[in-house]
C-alpha cells in the first residue's frame, strides 16, 4: 500500500508540472503527444541534455537550483545555436515524490522558463535513480545558425561573461582549493545557477555578426577545439585574456589560467567573429547586457595555441571532460 | 586513467550512434543542436519516454531488444496520435561504455527507426546508472490528431492486435504463472520488442475515421480511462471480446480476462470511431495488416462498467499501473 499522502504519477504532474495559463503549445500535457505549430518558415532547433545525480551535481543538491541547472544547460544549448526558446519536455526519474523536492523544482525550473517564455508542454516520470532530461526546443531564421563549422581563418573569438567560477566551487567542495566561506557562495552560485546567454546568442544570430558558436560546458579548450575541428581551422589563444570570474580573478595566475582555459559547466558562449564586427558586437552585446571579451584569433593553421599576455607559448597541461574516461 | 580499449564519450556517439547516410534533417550530430526544417502546414507531435532499469525492464536485459522497446515506447505514442515519425533524440546513461552492448544497442533501435524512416537527429551521453530517453517528434496534418478527449457517446471502441501477452511473461518471469518454455519464450516476444501501431494510427487519423485514441501502456482499463476522462464520457467493455494474446488465449478464463483488460506493456492501440465507420476501419486495418476488434461502446453515462459474454457485469479488482504506488 502506498502511505496516506504519497503522490501517484498523475497527481505529481497534475499539482507540480501543469500550469493553467496560456501557451503557445496548440495541444500540451495530458495526451500522448504534445502538439506544436511550428512559426511559418522558421526552423526548428532540438537539443537534448540528460543530468544525472553524483556526475552532473551532488546527491541532496538544492532541488530550486537543481530545476533551474536542467533547464540552462538546455537553454544554453539553443543560445550557442542563436534559437529563441520556444518550448521543452521535461523526463524525469524519481527515488520518491517527495513534495518539497517537487516542489522546489519546479518553482527554479519554471522561473527560468518563464524568463525565456519557454513553455512545459510533455514528459515523462518514473521512479528511479535521479535523472533530469530535458528536451528544448528553439526557433530560427533557416541560415540563421551559429555552426561549429562557420569559423573562418582571421575570425576573432569572444567568450561572453566569465570563466572558471564553477569550476573553483568545484574545487571548494572537493577540499581541492581552500576558499573563503562567501568565495565559496559566490563561487557556486555561478555552478549552481548558471545564466543561459540566450539573450546574446539570439542576438547575434539575427544581426548576422557571428560566425560560428558553442556553448562552454566542458571547457573553453575543449569546446573551442570543437570549432577547430568542424571549421577545419586552427587558432591562438590568449590565456591571460581570458575573463575570470570575480572569485577565480582573486586566486593565483597558474589556477586562474587553468580554471579559465578549461574549467568547465561555464555555460557562456564561445563565438567568432570578423575583425569589421568588432564595434557592432561590443555594441549589440551592451544592448544585451552581457559582456563580451576578445580573446584570440581563429587561423589557417591547425591546432590549438595557448598563449600568455606577452604571446609567449603556455603548456598549462589541459584536458577536457569526457564522461566516460574520469 | 582509462583502459586501454575504453571508448570516450565523443569516440562512443561517433562508432555507435552517427550514420553515414543522407537524413532530413537539415543539421543531426555534432552541433549545439539539431535542425529540423518542419513540413510546410504541418504540426509537430512531441513524445518523450524515459526507460529504467528495474522499472522497465530487467537488469541484464538484452541490449538488441532494449535498443527496440525504447523507440517502440514512443513511436507507439505518435501512432496514437495519428502522428508520422520523422526524428528523434537519445539520451543514455549507462554504468559504462561497453561495446558489445552498444553494438547491439544501437542494431535494435536503428532497425526500428529505419522501419519507420525516423533519424536520429542528436541527444545526449553521460555516465549513471542505466536510463535511456528519446524524444520523438512526428507529423501530422492540423485537425488531424487522435486526441483523448475526441470520443463521443455512441463511439465503437476498438483495440489493435492482441492483448496481455506482455503481462503474461512478466508473470511467467517473476514465477507468478507457470509456462512452458516455448510459452514463455513467445509471451516473452510481445514484452520486449513491442509493435508500435504507427501504420495504422496514421492511416485512421488521415482518414479522418477515428475520434479518439491511446497507446495501451498501463493495460487498457487504466488507459481508457484517460480517454473517458478527458471526452467526459462513459463505456462498457466486453471484456471477453477482448482480443487475447496467442500464449494468454490457452490459459483460464480469469486471467485472461484481468491480462487482456488490465496487463500492462501491450504497446496496441485503443481508439474510438462511429458506428458509421465499421466497414471502412476493417478495410484500413486490412490494409495495413493489423488486426482490430471491436470491444466496447462509448455512453454517455460516467463510469467504465465491464461486462462478460452475456452482458452480465464483471468485477475484476483491477488497478492500473502507477509508478509511484507500487
Amino acid at each position: 500500500m502506498a502511505p496516506h499522502d504519497a503522490l501517484s504519477e498523475f497527481d505529481l504532474i497534475k499539482h507540480y508540472f501543469v500550469r493553467q495559463r496560456p501557451g503557445r503549445a496548440t495541444l500540451g500535457i495530458g495526451d500522448d503527444c504534445a502538439l506544436m505549430t511550428p512559426a511559418a518558415g522558421k526552423q526548428i532547433a532540438i537539443s537534448s541534455d540528460m543530468l544525472v545525480e553524483d556526475r552532473h551535481f551532488f546527491a541532496g543538491a538544492d532541488a530550486r537550483m537543481l530545476g533551474h541547472k536542467s533547464l540552462a544547460v538546455n537553454l544554453s544549448d539553443l543560445a550557442a545555436m542563436g534559437a529563441r526558446p520556444v518550448a521543452f519536455t521535461l523526463a524525469l526519474a524519481l527515488p520518491q515524490a517527495e513534495r518539497s523536492w517537487l516542489a522546489g523544482f519546479a518553482d527554479g525550473l519554471f522561473a527560468l522558463a518563464d524568463a525565456f517564455n519557454c513553455e512545459l508542454i510533455g514528459g515523462d516520470t518514473t521512479k528511479g535513480p535521479l535523472n533530469i532530461c530535458i528536451t528544448v526546443f528553439g526557433e530560427l531564421a533557416p541560415g540563421q545558425a551559429l555552426r561549429r563549422s562557420a569559423a573562418v581563418a582571421g575570425d576573432d573569438i569572444w567568450v561572453s561573461g566569465t570563466l572558471g567560477d564553477a569550476r573553483l566551487a568545484l574545487a571548494g567542495y572537493r577540499v581541492e582549493q581552500e576558499l573563503a566561506p562567501d568565495d565559496l557562495l559566490m563561487a557556486g552560485v555561478r555552478m549552481h545557477t548558471p545564466t543561459p546567454r540566450v539573450t546574446l546568442g539570439c542576438a547575434l544570430a539575427e544581426a548576422g555578426l557571428a560566425h560560428a558558436a558553442i556553448d562552454i560546458s566542458d571547457g573553453l579548450v575543449g569546446d573551442l577545439g570543437h570549432i577547430l575541428k568542424a571549421s577545419q581551422v586552427g587558432a591562438t589563444l590568449d590565456v591571460d585574456a581570458l575573463p575570470a570570474g570575480p572569485v577565480l580573478a582573486r586566486q593565483e595566475t597558474s589556477l586562474r589560467r587553468r580554471y579559465t582555459a578549461a574549467g568547465g559547466d561555464d555555460y557562456e558562449l564561445c563565438f567568432t567573429a570578423p575583425t569589421a564586427s568588432r564595434e557592432a558586437i561590443a555594441a549589440l552585446a551592451a544592448s544585451c547586457g552581457t559582456p563580451v571579451t576578445r580573446v584570440g584569433r581563429i587561423e589557417a593553421q591547425s591546432g590549438l595555441r595557448l598563449v600568455d599576455a606577452k604571446g609567449l607559448p603556455l603548456d598549462l597541461a589541459l584536458s577536457s571532460f569526457d564522461h566516460f574516461s574520469e
